[in-house]
């Protein structure tokens, strides 16, 4: 996983080379034809602690997103696809629309430059917290937190107020 | 992660200059000053199917492993604390004095020569399916399925029988 890619601006293009999964093991797929406005989420970790306050923001705010014209919210993390599975199941029992992708390579932050080692805490490198609002594969707006472990920007009503 | 180290054999040691951590992510620890029976069990991943099968036999049979003289079981696993921890949640949610042990970095197993590329299935380098029988340090059994995703030699009640 490269840490050292330089980081993502907006007027750059999602990543359409790399590949992620969701809900299925044997199916990776990538960021290919992305039509109208969309949100991507990338968050630190799984189950840990600023993450698991932080998305149900997006689930409960799911309709106010889709007024604002948002296609899909799709939340990152570099975990396997079993343990987004899990920790969907944990934050939406009853389900949600939210897509929970496993970029279990790190190959999408990492092409993003949106990675950091979080060795020290979690083991392996890992993405930085993170929102990119695109409009097609065009990223438009880029929020990173200086902090990984804080949530301020990349909050919900945060990122609501921008759209 | 080493890929290569030769695979641990009976009479070798457990290793003791690595950490790992339980819990808390601030608080790695070794596995030092190992006294009496220990089990160990090295597991692909938390969450995964065949995992989330195999470890409720351990659960299960806790008090017969105690009563064949076993101090501890540790279940180990190539996922962050934060995973091991919601995984032992689902699968205790009573708790069970079962340690379930973070190897994020995979430098145990990688240690035991016990790592396998799960990259197609998982992203990464995981721990293969394994149970270790020590005495103090010294590793006494060794038990590896030849194909990480089944369980046979390293059921519960297998391993109980060898005690």
């Amino acid at each position: 996983m490269s840490l050292s890619t330089a980081q993502i601006q907006p007027g750059g293009a999602i990543p359409t080379s790399v590949t992620v999964k969701e809900d299925a093991a044997d199916q990776p797929f990538k960021f290919e034809n992305l039509t109208g406005k969309n949100i991507f989420v990338g968050v630190p970790g799984a189950f840990t602690g600023t993450c698991t306050r932080q998305i149900p923001g997006y689930i409960e705010s799911y309709d106010k997103f889709k007024e604002k014209g948002v296609q899909n919210i799709y939340v990152l993390a570099v975990n396997d696809v079993f343990v987004l599975k899990a920790w969907k199941d944990s934050l939406a029992p009853n389900g949600t629309p939210i897509h929970f992708i496993a970029d279990d390579t790190g190959a999408f932050s990492g092409a993003l430059g949106l990675l950091f080692d979080a060795s020290p805490r979690l083991g392996s490198p890992r993405s930085k917290r993170y929102v990119l609002i695109t409009e097609g594969s065009s990223v438009e707006t880029v929020l990173v937190e200086s902090v990984p472990s804080e949530l301020t920007i990349t909050a919900a009503d945060r990122v609501l107020a921008l759209l």
